[in-house]
């Protein structure tokens, strides 16, 4: 098994070859967020580009479908929920469709369409979405990026299910065996990069220092969202 | 200080805003030639794009100029050196104006003109490298990669260089800390970490083992060559 990394979402098309197993990796927040709303009991998440047709979905929907995303790292006018994984509890998600639209991750999900397979990945879930991968002859680990830019926590995250996958004997592409480098420098210290990172700034004036904790733990959700007709299951 | 990373040559450009001082970082193997070549008391060396015109040149130069350079990381013909270190010792290059072409690291160098100032760096200088950045208000480390491709042994030296920065109190962007993140993990074990590069494996390939544990020294050669009107010398 071949192990690459690509570094942002808009880089995602020219990478894919059809192969590929793609993880997406969007960890504050999109990624964390959709992995805990699994983890909290939610049926599916239906990934959508703009609020305008999320919004529109909704119409043809169950009422017990919710509206979640962000944009410039708010909740959505009309929507019923954040970006915050802390908002995805089992009393507000359990059983619910949910339809997201989100800035990086699920604009990546979206260009990941050509893959073999997409799968949605981040700390919380790094040893389930590892076990999940074991067959797959190539991996592709889509780094969401912050707007067109690199990401220190989506890199850092490629680089823990990248050691994980490199120990049951994948071969790492150079930048992944980079990524993989960043994570073994950091893994006991994970919330302090994090912290440190461009986005997790950001996230952290905007007063959600509680999410870089919690986006930043290792296995916490034994979950792995599988893309498949234009939405996010869990699929055993 | 702030400190930026560009992961290829062809990205250079782009990247570039006027006020940086660029440090060209082609590990494998022309900044280390570079380096070396200084350090041996050659006298200037001139980056030009293609062999072509370092042909041309050599016919305006004295006769004491050597031409050096690679193709597809083998001698060019005509050409008086390769592109391994090794190959510049002080008997050959002592005095002596090079003219070189090399695929990546002559071509980040020539890409790099619109900044305040541009460096040779590598594993090699990274010390001397990080004396002489002192005074930057901002710094780019201009990993050359390979054929437009990300290079683990150019991001590794970046990281390196941007750890000695961050003793002295320089601010890492993402990307750099991420550089940073892949030294710290690495750094007892660099000539490891450089054979298990894409381009490391192709140049043992070749037969050149010793360069690579060569190139992965830190602080062999405490020079620093400045691009300055179109070429490279030492600036005291």
């Amino acid at each position: 098994m071949l192990v690459r990394t690509c570094l942002t979402a808009d880089g995602l098309p020219q990478e894919i070859t059809g192969k590929e197993a793609v993880v997406v990796i969007d960890v504050l927040r999109a990624s964390s967020t959709i992995i805990t709303a699994f983890n909290s009991g939610c049926r599916e998440v239906i990934p959508v580009a703009s609020p305008e047709e999320a919004l529109e979905m909704k119409k043809n929907l169950p009422k017990e479908c919710l509206l979640g995303g962000e944009r410039e790292a708010l909740i959505i006018p009309g929507f019923d929920l954040g970006n915050s994984p802390q908002e995805y509890r089992p009393e507000i998600v359990r059983g619910k469709t949910l339809v997201m639209t989100t800035t990086n991750g699920t604009k990546a999900l979206i260009l990941s369409k050509g893959a073999a397979s997409s799968l949605i990945g981040g700390f919380l879930n790094a040893s389930a979405v590892t076990g999940k991968l074991a067959s797959a002859p190539e991996v592709l680990l889509a780094c969401a990026g912050t707007k067109g830019r690199f990401s220190l926590e989506d890199f850092a995250a490629a680089g823990a299910i990248a050691h994980r996958l490199s120990i049951r004997g994948a071969k790492l592409a150079d930048l992944t065996m980079a990524a993989c480098g960043l994570y073994l420098a950091y893994r006991e210290k994970l919330e302090a990069l994090l912290s440190a990172s461009e986005h997790g700034q950001r996230i952290i004036r905007l007063g959600w220092q509680a999410d870089i904790s919690y986006c930043g733990q290792e296995d916490l959700c034994p979950v792995v969202p599988v893309f498949q007709e234009n939405s996010l299951r869990i699929v055993i």
